[in-house]
């Protein structure tokens, strides 16, 4: 038997790990805007990544040194490093080495980038910024601050593994998401550093499967950024492994960092669980909600409070999964305004419906009524701010 | 030889076509809400349709009736009568029925309609309505009036075309756009009028064709309704036919009400056409195409006339197609704003991509640089009026 509890901190939370962030101008206003992560002895490290073709350099760097382990990630905002060709990776082993030069104690160090793409990496004044890290600070609030883009607010979670006989371990995390993010592996970052006793191997299968139902679940606007990073860092301390504990605790986390990626998504107010049941199989399940999740139509009315239930029976005859409006059935948490073909909308049902609509949290479940497929995606509105925020990113 | 003109008019400038639009109480202060296509002989169709699932009742009756004839349209607006399982389709008959046993002249007559879905239709209203047409009406102008939701302006066509030896035939049509426009066959109703002496199955192949490279290739936001229909009906009435020069004028109807439904998308300020060359094949440029023409980062970086090529480039590689950054070129209009993998943006070619940006329309071409598939796609950008528009569509 073991228990998970929640701790309050982040990255730093397991035994061994050091983090902070500074300001080094990249952002306005003394901003932090870079951010390390070390670890005082080797870690494994498992990593999940974009699906875009157009690959960032510091993702190509990881993957041509084809890396399982390090105990250092260096992270920068502002700048995506995407789009930069050759000269892009260039820029990481220069700023690389010469962090290796200053800290002795760093091995396989790794580069994580987000921001502008099609910008060459403004390495002189990351390198002259790195120079300054302190590697014995414990700031995991400044670290995750400095990964930040559009993001509202920083996030961060950290679990206690309790094991029987006395023993436990824990697991941290820290993530920037809100704008770009998409089923086929949201635009984010997310750093999860654990001292539990786990083989690479492991842990890189865990968190493949944890991935499926977490961040690939989450939508805000359906596009997949170039930069989109998992890493995990393991470093063994804590002597304690238990493989559902870790598996249980990990998914709690990466679902928390999900949910607070979506709820924080460029001028989203709503964060909406569509859960479907009743499909054909699991896939066609997964199809409908993500198609629920990512549609503008859909967005906007969650926006507008409005429980315009007809634009989703229409999203998940336009997904292309086999349904029927005769064994359709809709929700908005508990008020169901649809049922196999039967129209329940009416003057007394609307303000009910409409009353769910005003949640900033709620349900919407659709039952295709064919078979036991299931999934479950999560997706928030789309306003003004979104427009704005998106309209005039660049400058 | 054969010569294509354009002509004022719509869906009555072809001999023996009948049309009008009148205010029955669905749409507020008088505006037109009710129309009719007739023609006084009897007709062969072609017809495409939605491939949402949850298809709208007129098309469940259209093709329950398997019809390929008939000489008698009629269209409402205001509501979709989808998800109004049998009794939508019975409704449709009671309003039909009623409506040949006023005008005896009706043959194998046809129902239309576009609004919101979930509610009964208002047919005593619309039987009372359309007991008041005047089948010898030819005012296409009301008639495309009527059909528009949240069009801005209405939208109709007509072209002659002259042949060899003095014979001629003409085409006519009106359209309805807006929301909810999307390559898997845009949420739109589309009507086309001829005398051109056609038969039903070579009628029915060119317009198959023809969908795939015009509704089908525009975007507005990348859903698809329950109701999108395209109706083609002929007369023959001119005695005249020219294979090739009927489906260049069928395409080239096609192709700008095409264009004029995603120029008056919801909110729309801008036509963009998404020309991408150098793909694998056809289909592969085709996915690229649409998916910066449904891009929301993209979209949004339109709206704010921001000449963010980085978002183009994310977006080809996210759409799953094979591509490389070394082997890319993007344009606005025509400046190169990233050639194989060279940097080209910089603050004197800034304000020349910008001022690209500012126009009502311009092209985006992206090269694939792999080998000679080609696929051109039309959208518009999304702003402000998008989301004001959808966000309370029902009230």
């Amino acid at each position: 038997m073991y228990t998970i509890e929640s701790i309050d901190g982040g990255v730093c939370s397991a035994t061994g790990f050091y983090a902070d962030g500074i300001h080094i101008g990249l952002k306005k206003e003394g901003a932090k805007d870079l951010a390390f992560i070390y670890s005082d002895t080797p870690c494994v490290i498992a990593s999940v990544f974009t699906t875009n073709k157009m690959t960032a350099a510091p993702i190509r760097h990881f993957r041509k040194k084809g890396q399982f382990e390090g105990n250092f990630v260096l992270i920068n905002a502002k700048n995506a490093n995407a789009m930069t060709g050759p000269a892009g990776i260039e820029d990481i082993d220069e700023v690389l080495n010469a962090l290796s030069d200053k800290f002795p104690q760093i091995q396989h160090p790794i580069m994580s980038s987000t921001g502008v793409i099609g910008v060459r990496l403004p390495k002189k004044k990351i390198i002259e910024g790195a120079m300054k890290f302190d590697l014995s600070k414990r700031e995991s609030n400044n670290a995750s601050e400095a990964i930040m883009t559009t993001d509202t607010f920083s996030k961060r979670i950290a679990f206690e593994v309790k094991l029987e006989g006395g023993k436990s371990f824990r697991i941290g995390a820290m993530a920037k998401g809100a704008g770009m993010i998409n089923p086929a592996m949201a635009t984010m970052l997310c750093f999860i550093t654990t001292d539990a006793l786990v083989d690479q191997a492991t842990m890189q299968s865990v968190l493949d499967e944890c991935t499926k139902t977490t961040f690939n679940a989450a939508s805000v606007d359906g596009d997949t950024s170039t930069n989109d990073t998992v890493l995990v860092m393991a470093n063994g301390k804590s002597g304690a492994f238990h493989p559902e504990a870790f598996r249980g605790a990990l998914e709690a986390i990466m679902l928390f960092l999900a949910k607070e990626m979506v709820r924080d998504g460029e001028g989203a107010t709503k964060l909406v669980t569509y859960k479907v049941t009743g499909a054909q199989n699991n896939i066609q399940a997964e199809v409908a909600a993500k198609a629920l999740s990512n549609s503008l139509l859909v967005k906007t009315a969650l926006f507008g409070e409005d429980p315009n239930w007809g634009r989703i029976a229409s999203t998940v005859g336009a997904s292309g999964i086999e349904c029927d409006e005769s064994t359709l059935s809709i929700w908005f948490d508990d008020v169901c305004v649809y049922r196999k073909g039967e129209l329940l909308f009416d003057a007394k049902l609307e303000p009910l419906a409409a009353a769910v609509m005003q949640k900033n949290r709620f349900i919407i479940h659709c039952d295709i009524g064919l078979d036991d497929g299931s999934f479950t995606a999560y997706g928030c509105d789309l306003g003004h701010e979104y427009v704005k925020i998106n309209a005039d990113y660049r400058t």
